[in-house]
Order: C-alpha cells, then sequence, then structure tokens
C-alpha cells in the first residue's frame, strides 16, 4: 500500500517528502492532522528495519509534531508510536510511525482512536502541516 | 524522578544503560516487560530533546523490542510510543519512549491499558530482558 503511494500509483496527502521518506496524512485519522511517516525502502517491522532508517523516522515525526503545535492546528503535544507486528496493531505491513497531534482536553483515549474517524478537511489539513514544517526552524 | 533514578538516589529495575542513557522497567507495566528509555540529561518533550537523542532513544527501543522477542517472554511484537506534552497523557516531564511488548492475543487496548497493573516478578523481567539485549546480534 504505501510502495504503491510511494510510486505514485495510489493518491495521498502528503506532508513531507525527501528522497528516502514520505510522511502522509493517514487516511483514517484519530485526530486531525494524524500523519504516518514511512521510508520509501520496504521493511516491515523492528526486526528488519535499519536502526538508522528508524533513527530518521523519529527525527522526521519530531519536526512534524513540533510543527503541529506551531501551525493552525494549534496542537498542545502528539502521540509518537510505532506498532511492531501484528500483535501491537500494526495493520499495514510496510513499517511506518504514527504522529497524532493532540490538544488539551481532546478527550481521545488512545484506543477509542482505533475506531476509524475521517478528516472532513484533508487537503486544508495538508497544507496546513505543510506549510508549518517549512516554517519550522531547523 | 528519572533524575533520581539516574543518580542513583531512588530504585529501578534496569534493563539496558550506557553512559547517556537507561532503560529501566516502567513501575506501572500496561504488560509484562513495560520498559521506559530514558536519556540521561534532562528534557522535557519533543520541543526541547535534540533529535539525535530521540534517534538514540529509538535505537535502544528497538534493541529492547526485538529483546522482548527473542526472550522468554516471547513477545510477538511491540507498541513503540513517546507521549509529548499532557495533552498526549504525559504524565513524567523527563522525556521517555515506551517499550510495551506484546503477545498475540493478549487483548490489550493501549488505553485500557492506562489501567494501572503490577508485574508480579519485575526482578525476573528485567533480568530476563538484560540476558536477551547481552545475547541479541547487533
Amino acid at each position: 500500500m504505501f510502495c504503491a503511494i510511494v510510486s505514485g500509483e495510489a493518491p495521498a496527502i502528503r506532508v513531507y517528502e525527501d528522497d528516502d521518506y514520505l510522511a502522509l496524512l493517514d487516511i483514517r485519522p484519530i485526530v486531525r492532522g494524524h500523519t504516518l511517516v514511512v521510508p520509501k525502502r520496504h521493511t516491515v517491522d523492528l526486526t528488519d528495519t535499519p536502526a538508522s532508517t528508524l533513527a530518521d523516522m523519529v527525527r522526521i515525526g519530531q519536526r512534524i509534531g513540533r510543527a503541529a503545535r506551531a501551525s493552525e492546528l494549534a496542537a498542545d503535544g502528539n502521540n509518537i508510536a510505532i506498532n511492531d507486528g501484528k500483535a501491537a496493531f500494526q495493520s499495514v505491513f510496510h513499517i511506518h510511525l504514527h504522529v497524532a497531534p493532540r490538544k488539551t482536553g481532546d478527550k481521545l483515549s488512545f484506543a477509542k482512536g482505533l475506531v476509524l474517524r475521517r478528516d472532513p478537511d484533508r487537503e486544508t489539513t495538508g497544507r496546513i502541516l505543510r506549510e508549518a514544517l517549512e516554517r519550522l526552524p531547523d
């Protein structure tokens, strides 16, 4: 699924992209701005993903989390998560890191969040995060 | 709290330690082997923690997750998480990365897991993870 997005065969709202990584809005967001950081080179989980790739993923996730705080989304924090294996709720077997921007009082429990939601304005959400990333200091 | 553990003033079951990082069992585990990776240098969250520190934390977390799979804990996967900010359930304001080993069919929902649990044999759990880390290939 992510390989098809990387190759351009499947659509996605892209938040960030470089030669090796892609960050896109989750199509089933648990909160507005829920983003997935995906390495373009396909690996499955923590057992086969190089440590350097994980390090890059978390660095990109940090920047997205900081951008979510600085943006119109006005996040007060973020949940960063990697689900390693089906036993840990992994549902797409191409490793990815979740960034879920949170707001004080949003009352989301992370498991309730597994109930699927739709963002009514995905295009705007994607633009907000892209622009906030561009404005973010290094 | 983590600073007191790093300095040795407060007790903890240590799973891994080097000059800059400490990994210890969570005193309120959501699953057996629930481990926290903590940088010894105190920072709060994603807004003030260096990207290189986050990269190291996730590298150590990956090794612990792989050790949990390889160990007697027989994990089938792991949830890796950083809670960035009170809005995202952060409760100790010294950044830390959670590694929660998961087993197929453990039926844990990550939010139910916020209900506190006790490991009846913390010392053994710590030993199992330390030994599995030592056996793990680089």
